[in-house]
């Protein structure tokens, strides 16, 4: 017998096609091929993935839990994306929404570095939520980057990011930038952490963590759907002093439950923080959608240390008690252009944020 | 000045709302903060994104032209598409239509290594349609794959490529199956290209590349959206003799129009044939849409070779006259499960296909 993941698909059908649709997605999303074309019996029994179970929506879909064989995916980050959704992902009748972490899936992917716990140490914030802010706009000279990140630093904020556009552009190459930003923090005595943004192949993010690590960093931003699974995973692995922030840009959810792509999934590859759009804010999400992606993050496994949601997307000052009875302490809260709106204000803007979290009364 | 490309979104808004979407969506895709934070002239000037049209398309949805600078792609495909589609994607008002590709974008990513020409020189194609096959099903033993092959290439099909489930698994090591598998198609004498596919990280992939090498072939598949695109930019500069096909797996194109993102984008990165879903096969493109698809991969462009288009999934026999009236010649025509339905007619089949290829009157 073969190990299987259990996947579950949403897709849209009748009463009368259901059967036979949910077997093809078993097919395709395994030999790809017509089954009575094969005459292997190991393939038929180990390889083929398995109708598990459908389950009626009452709302002209189903639910259908696939199991696709272990073996399949390897050991790699892109063959599980491969496996999950690959082809499918090109019919527009079915949205992959859940799928069963196991613990043989677990350890081979073993999830953040980090984990929740140990960064509250490193920037001493026991049991309060986090705060953050991310230093823009791209185009600004390095100076004017790295005087935003003081006086967010000077406001006591825990962690600061790059704004996820920052990359090898002509104006601001990684390897001047994050020093400057890194010796700016430093320079303010806070225990703040700089998280700058990788971009490019595995040969540039592996020669910009060298250039991270070099400044004391311990912890970096990189958005899967950009990098390529396979390259988070392996800088992950590389790198096991580091945080990994994800960024969801490209993410594209219409098609991936965003609760498992950013809240299950990039946990699984290793991301310690998950940034997504909180709803109320400039993305569609709904507040269940939020709370269920939360949930995926922080949820106890026996083998993943926990992942922090990190809610963003247009947040402000004024939303910060209600975030916070929204997710509780288990958050990270990022506010980014609206802080910056503050202007010569911004150490105290970044106080007054700092202080808001510290000092909620939660509900 | 800045160089800016044109990027046009389709916008579902009324007209009562469509300008100020227009402008928040340039912003989001630029600065990403608000632009009123901003005191430095030359990001306001350079940077952030500039409406530069809106067209009413009548159905609820308007084309909106935004131009992007094109310094803040740097020379990076992973930030090419973080510029044009990174945040948005996660608004469910949108999608990705099109892209301008400027001589100075042609320049920075230069498109397919080897091109539609040079490839019919390899297999001895000069005017017809090109023939291609998948071996399948993973799971398969390596002797039984490279029996398939063997077969396919009696048959004179011009490219074998792997399914592109075949990945790094336990029953299925690239290093023990490539070698076997281009000594058996060698052995038949033919012309027979065989495309192995990659996986992994950017590590793995250029150890596949050195096999491929060793073994003599001169083309791989690569899955831009598992690999990460920079990861394909890098492979295809570092392989200059290869031809990159392009899986569309993942490319669940929902949300990026799918003659944008398989025709034209992933041709600007460097593939040499496109595969995609044909219409009235297993997945959901309209005619309309694969004929833009191949019109994107093929048109003439002052600087990228042109791309071959690959029009797959679930393509039989019977189909192949249609085809080449509605494609052309310049079509590579895949028929992958369905061939292997022939079992052991496997070769007679493929010379059926041949045969049908060769011999077809156009209209």
């Amino acid at each position: 017998m073969t190990d299987r993941l259990t996947v579950t698909y949403r897709i849209r059908a009748t009463a009368a096609t259901i059967a036979a649709r949910a077997q093809s997605v078993a097919v395709e999303q395994s030999v790809e091929m017509p089954v009575e074309a094969i005459s292997n019996e190991t393939v038929l029994r180990d390889i083929v993935g398995q109708v598990q179970d459908i389950t009626d929506r009452d709302d002209g879909s189903f639910n259908v839990r696939i199991g696709l064989a272990l073996e399949t995916i390897g050991r790699d980050a892109g063959q599980l994306f491969n496996m999950l959704f690959g082809n499918v992902s090109l019919q527009d009748d079915i949205t992959l929404e859940d799928l069963s972490i196991t613990p043989a899936l677990a350890k081979i992917f073993a999830g953040p570095n980090i984990g929740m716990d140990a960064l509250r140490d490193r920037v001493g914030a026991p049991r309060r939520a986090f705060t953050c802010s991310a230093i823009k706009p791209q185009g600004l000279p390095v100076a004017g980057l790295a005087e935003l990140a003081a006086r967010f630093a000077e406001g006591g904020l825990d962690f600061i990011k790059d704004d996820h556009g920052m990359a090898e552009q002509s104006y601001g190459r990684f390897a001047n930038r994050v020093p400057a930003i890194a010796a700016a923090i430093r320079a303010t005595g806070s225990k703040t952490r700089y998280v700058p943004s990788l971009s490019g192949d595995l040969d540039a993010m592996r020669a910009q963590l060298r250039v991270a690590t070099g400044c004391g960093l311990d912890a970096v931003i990189v958005a899967p759907m950009l990098a390529g699974f396979s390259t988070m995973q392996t800088l992950v692995r590389e790198n096991r002093g580091f945080a990994f922030f994800a960024h969801p840009t490209l993410g594209g959810a219409a098609r991936i439950a965003p609760d498992l792509l950013i809240g299950k999934l990039f946990r699984l590859l290793g991301a310690d923080a998950v940034i997504f759009p909180n709803h109320g804010g400039r993305f569609g999400y709904s507040p269940a959608t939020c709370q269920r992606l939360a949930a995926n993050a922080t949820a106890q496994h026996p083998i993943l240390r926990p992942a922090i949601p990190v809610p963003a997307g247009g947040m402000t000052l004024a939303r910060v008690g209600e975030m916070l009875d929204f997710y509780g302490r288990e958050v990270m809260v990022l506010i980014g252009g609206n802080l910056l709106l503050a202007r010569e204000r911004l150490a105290a803007a970044s106080a007054e944020f700092t202080r808001a979290v510290a000092q909620h009364s939660y509900r």
